[in-house]
């Protein structure tokens, strides 16, 4: 099938100075970074980016640094598929125009958060927002964040009329990935990414259009090559390539309960990429604490063995 | 001990015409029909009163016609407690500082949600925001929506170091109310509230200062004598009144599934409030369905029974 | 209303020698322990008697050791509810049946578990098993264990319809357990236990018939105090007594995630048990680690602060 | 690495007359159909067997049907993998041991259930039951019936300690497989199943030993030669056959919500063998009510349409 989106769209992580302001150079070079490593869009505030932390001010810097070093890259600039995140409908609509404005190709919405909906308030939400703004909207099934899992066929539905361009799944469901794969086969220029780093192969043997990694924001050119070995076909060095990838995904591990989850992993990305040179501080958004000395030096030996630093 | 505010406080629902928009007439009705009815305080932008689905501008709307109605009542005016509901902490300050300005004399705030937080993050989350303003702020424990349980240990500590001012519990777990009202009972000016609204008596009778009834802007005087009856230690009565109110509630599931819990129990309460001429139209946000004819009727045999139309 | 079965009717714990085998002389102490501190019934094979570790050769022997000692005690012997704990209907009925005629005068019955069902099977389990059996059944809601929350609804129908004599809840659902006791009010011979340590006074207040503490193995005169000061009306000095036992409670919390939540609390009422020289030895059932020295020393000082070493 | 088990092992369901009772000439039949159909071994006692419904004496033919018809295979007859389905610790043992004498290879064991547990208790129940029982013993991660993910340091820390011979995988989370199967590369002789019937492909692509589909009871050959298609690198064959037992797989959603998931599932697989003329009778363990008319219909289509009937 045609696609509109696909490849490798990591979710760009936000970097801030030591004293926790955004550091708009560091932004700059790693957008370059991601364009370099062969990256076929950028998703822009998603969770990986912190949006959840960013003020509206933040948000705002973040997405226009962004989109200016884009277009900066001229023929190699790519598509900028942007978060719309917010609690309900018609929050996420004010939120969505902004980020239109500001140059989002597409946007992306989960299902609603805190307030207490159910599948047939999830379909009038994403109509609603549909009937609202201009660019493709993708679905974002998180449950781990928003505690409601999108039904499967919800999902066709919305894409078979046109509301929705695809889904970023990020929801651990293999079994429902597989499912939408196949029951959305059909439909015309519907793209379906895994926000799952580990599992990019299979999902890529399954169907999938795209992926949108956070451990992206590392190793672009490591799940670039993963997604060139899958499109010629060649699944033992696709499967070579996760597996790296895999042991690479360890330095999210390094805290070991230190801190929270979310920490723990944007924290590891970040503490990469300043070991990397690509950002000058792995500074996380209060209330988050940063990884500690010997998290980094945990993380920079398995950059080492896998050659990124 | 001493307290800051106790009694009756409900959660303001928020009225709307039929074409959605707010409706401030009937906003300053009903916060006129809770005065009369004895409350000692009114819980605005909480999860009653819809904040989740409100705009920015809205929000501002609400807490402004609440205000300036409260102040007409001279003498009667009561305290008001004012959600600064956000995902995150610097998104809460900001949020905060906007509802004191409008005349806020407590901030109600909740854990984070959306973010994955821990502990740690939680008291650094509460503690920076205590930092940040000036209001006396009150921790919202309603795990239902943030999908996180305060611990009571955290909650004691916050208290005893004057970073929080109370808790409005909406945990449903008793048990570890109970043990919370055990823990604090020694911190000065500690407030405790529950927010269910079928199990008020044994709340006080185990200590509880005071309680956010939903079902409070239906039947203000009926909580008032619960806690009258429990203040002059005449249990009996004041069971037979919880009992009755229990009867009340019984309207929140007239929709018997039809739409999700969220709409029930808010649909109700706007539906009940139409039926008493207090507010003019049932309407939901977007994207919650009204209650439909069937369930108004429904509605309306169980006020007869309770004397309420 | 008449009731069949009422008062304080703790959960026996079964102690094992140092070695691990059953210590049938400290559960006669035991029994006669409980008898003497006023209980209306032993409630035998529950969750606090460790009966999923049990084999099926230890619950023969815990119900006849019990059912012997009960015996022995002549007019003040007590009734005996004895759990029919297994994953599914047949099953629970070959173990009805054994417990049956081991001496016990009604059973207690979870839905199932590992088996994944919903309302309507669970609805064919109890009407199953009670055409099955000749003894009065308890719905026993413990959802911590079971991942099913047995329905308000299904639990007023299974009662109406004589399936089923009474509710043990242990759901924390407070909420909803008030809702059961005003549905349920009116059925002969229905008698609503809490199993909750720490809320009974409210429970009673709310019209419940008894009470199954854990902690009644440890203060069974503190319930039955508690109890009677409930039927006196003096809530006041029920609600004293209830705090007293919150207090006693904290000897659950000594572990302090040492070990897990079913060993900590289960650990700590048969250490407090061997420091009142009722029980031999603090042994738990494999593979749950025992409490430690520590540990033993902490629930010493609350034993003593309550009077009860 | 060496292996042990391997291949295409399906969990064989356990067909009942229209009585009730066990249909031993239908589960001889069923055992014939695949080793016919090229499985490499049989999961007997599974959920897909009903494990949980069946009493003990019917546990026990089902083992000695099976383990006499296979016996009856001769040179094609498979290992027994046998399911030793209980609660905690010591009653897994008494399982196990007679699972053992009715010709078991190995057994599967959970972590405990309705017990509550944590990771070190879950460590000294697997390494308790290694020391009393002598065959290999599997790991069975099926966390949506006992609430409890097995870890996966746990569980390479087991392998390499000789404790378990391998895993399989009813987890639902892909990623934690996945890290799994790397972590545990290197430990010779450990096996590692997929549980989930639409994610072979990618499973295998990973480097799974196995696969434990409860569709391979109506399709057997199907997953052989996904298997075979796999062992011999045609990765886009295996997809292939995996897409079309995909849908294969639909007939699990015919009743859409009209049971419970666990009768859905099982009572289509039971519906589809009896269409294939393979089991007698559609008929479900008590309380699970069987598939009707309508259901049978649609599955019909289903099975018509991948060449089954």
């Amino acid at each position: 099938m045609s696609t509109q989106f696909q490849g490798v769209i990591p979710p760009v992580v936000t970097p801030r100075h030591a004293d926790g302001s955004i550091d708009t150079d560091s932004l700059k070079n790693l957008t370059r970074h991601l364009i370099d490593g062969g990256v076929s869009g950028l998703f822009v505030l998603g969770s990986s980016g912190e949006v959840p932390y960013l003020s509206n001010a933040e948000r705002e810097l973040v997405v226009s640094t962004i989109a200016a070093e884009n277009a900066a890259a001229g023929a190699a600039s790519v598509p900028l598929i942007v978060g719309a995140n917010e609690q309900t409908t018609n929050r996420v609509i004010e939120e969505a125009r902004k980020v239109i404005d500001l140059g989002a190709d597409a946007i992306v919405v989960t299902s609603m958060y805190y307030a207490i909906g159910n599948a047939e308030e999830t379909e009038t939400h994403f109509r609603t927002i549909h009937d609202a703004v201009s660019t493709p909207i993708f679905a974002y099934d998180v449950p781990v964040r928003t505690h409601f899992k999108l039904p499967t066929d919800l999902l066709v539905r919305l894409g078979r009329d046109g509301v929705i361009a695809g889904v970023k799944d990020s929801s651990g469901d293999d079994v429902g990935f597989r499912q939408l794969l196949l029951a959305a086969r059909d439909i015309p220029n519907f793209d379906i990414f895994t926000g799952h780093e580990v599992v990019v192969d299979g999902a890529l043997l399954g169907g999938a259009q795209g992926v949108v990694p956070g451990l992206g924001n590392v190793d672009p050119r490591g799940y670039r090559n993963l997604m060139d070995a899958a499109a010629a076909g060649d699944w033992a060095k696709a499967a070579a390539e996760q597996d790296r990838l895999a042991d690479l995904f360890e330095i999210v591990y390094t805290p070991n309960g230190r801190v929270s989850g979310g920490a723990a992993g944007l924290g590891a990305f970040k503490t990469a990429l300043q070991l990397m040179g690509i950002i000058e501080s792995n500074t996380m958004s209060t209330p988050m604490p940063s990884l500690n000395e010997d998290e980094t030096t945990a993380i920079k030996v398995i950059l080492e063995r896998n050659g990124l630093v």
